[in-house]
């Protein structure tokens, strides 16, 4: 089945809290998602459930379906990938016994729930929900371009897979400690399982991109921020078209720019230089502005895993100078990370 | 079903040529697609077929299903719309009919062929098949950006709807008339029916948007040109996305602005001032050389519906003269559009 609607707003909704399921993985880079809930959804988490022969913990309390259920979880979630994105026939028992427990279950794999006929089955049998977040709700509006209340932020990139859903999260975390009303606005699958919401942004038909992106952010009090996970790159020669809906239909009063230094060509796209930053600055506020004319650059977050601290700081620190504007990893964190939400702020 | 695949490429390709199905139409502007169809591809049309009642007819031959079987016929195209996008009961004993004559059924209408019993039933039993082209293709690849080979000419527009199809097509018509090897590459539903085939790509999922245009003109020889319908425009605050997807991928050597002067704002967008001609000529220029450097514009292609002749021609002139370049109407023709042609192939 798709996922359900907000009725509100035309976005996905996820059942909480979670029960995390960790299948019988012994890699810990497949349970990707199961950490990324307990990193930034851990209130929304209940426990993790894994087979005989898991090695990978999140280090959340090991419980049953039933327990989760009785301590207060709503879904189960798929919250690890394996090579070939199917569900072993190993899980299955486990997931039938979540759906008889009362919970539903919310999966990012590319295999849907519903091709499993004994999940199929049972679920519709005790009128519980398997939702696919990589489904799109259905009913999405084309985009109007009006100009929505509330402020907004959404994270852009020189390149795809370099920090944006990090970057946003961040953030928003970080207006949140400040004590500002915030939401997270999720574009990917990650993100929704996060957020418990959002529009997976790849998967909506071109004609309805930027209306999606319009519903995903609506009409807030004038302080309230949406903070948005960008997707894709204006300069990726197969993702572009992605990212522009999505700076459209969010209409950004500030963007930051996610990169990461010493990432020389596009991924994916071999023979394409990466752009520099002050051409995606350039062009993010040349193209924004058709739907916020008072657009700006909030500053730049940079992934600088593969460089150690202190090159990172003076890369940083320079490129800070040349530009303008705050430069700082939101995984490093230090004083530039303050520096780069006062400036979105201001 | 999906309309078929065209192995060697990826896109659409319909059962030609076509017997037009005009219904029991009395109203001119309901038959759009089945006069598009005679002007633009009349060598694939065998003839018409109406209702009793109808009043409209395409001048061509009017023949039974067996009729057109006989001379050569291999599909029934739906010719008309009405308000409502359905298919009325009193047409479908000549689609059934016609399914029994040997003929496919190609349909552009908002309702799906085969969720009609009869004709799905019947199309089953005797293995024709029925096609909507509003569906795209399955398994479309993303984008890789990699340089083609042959030559490409993208219509671009200052907004939707002003007049994109008929200027890619007249360009078309054109360079064949001068003995160019060329090929219209359709994008909407009306252009893939006068091509027999194409790919409509504001059906596509965002991800796959410029893949899906790398596809439809694929490598082909040096002197080759590929005429590619736009759709969208890059100011639509809707419709950029797949504006800016359809550029990428279609890598355009050269492309035309079509544009109607007179219309203020955006289509469907109010409060969107329409850009300058100029604006969408630089932007797309700088977007643009992103997956082909080499990209310029060949000219303009102006609607002048609206004005007088005299008028037209003043305003033509007057613009060709600012922006030095050839403006011309391909519907009204003349010198200028020779010499929009001349720059095109410059």
């Amino acid at each position: 089945m798709n996922a359900p609607f907000d009725p509100g707003a035309g976005t996905l909704v996820l059942p909480q809290p979670y029960l995390l399921f960790l299948g019988d993985t012994t890699e810990r880079g497949f349970a990707k998602t199961a950490f990324g809930l307990r990193d930034w959804a851990r209130d929304k988490c209940v426990g993790e459930l894994s087979l005989p022969g898991a090695t990978v913990t999140t280090g959340l309390p090991q419980m049953s379906s039933g327990e989760a259920f009785a301590a207060g979880a709503r879904a189960l979630v798929i919250g690890v990938a394996n090579s070939g994105g199917i569900i072993p026939a190993n899980w299955r028992a486990s997931l039938v016994e979540a759906l008889e427990s009362g919970l539903d279950i919310v999966s990012g794999m590319h295999v849907r729930l519903t091709d499993i006929p004994e999940l199929a089955e049972t679920a519709h049998l005790l009128g519980r929900r398997l939702i696919d977040v990589r489904v799109p709700p259905e009913g999405l509006p084309v985009g109007t371009g009006r100009k929505r209340s509330g402020k907004r932020l959404l994270t852009v990139g020189t390149d795809c897979a370099l920090g944006k859903k990090y970057t946003a999260l961040a953030l928003s975390r970080a207006f949140a400690e400040r004590g500002l009303d915030v939401d997270f606005r999720a574009t990917g699958q990650t993100g929704i399982m996060i957020a418990g919401g959002g529009i997976p942004m790849d998967a909506i038909i071109s004609d309805f991109e930027a209306g999606a992106a319009e519903i995903l952010s609506p009409d807030a009090d004038p302080d309230h921020w949406d903070v948005v996970e960008g997707q894709g790159s204006l300069a990726h020669p197969a993702y572009a078209g992605v990212a522009l809906g999505l700076l459209h239909g969010s209409q950004p009063d500030v963007f930051v720019l996610c990169h990461e230094p010493g990432r020389e060509t596009v991924l994916g796209a071999p023979g394409y230089t990466l752009p520099s930053v002050e051409e995606i600055i350039e062009l993010t506020l040349l193209l924004g502005r058709r739907t916020n004319p008072a657009i700006r650059c909030g500053g730049l977050a940079y992934n600088t895993s593969a460089l150690d601290e202190v090159e990172a700081a003076r890369l940083m620190a320079q490129d800070s100078e040349r530009l303008g504007l705050p430069v700082a990893d939101p995984i490093r964190r230090g004083p530039a990370f303050d520096l780069l939400i006062e400036e979105c702020l201001r």
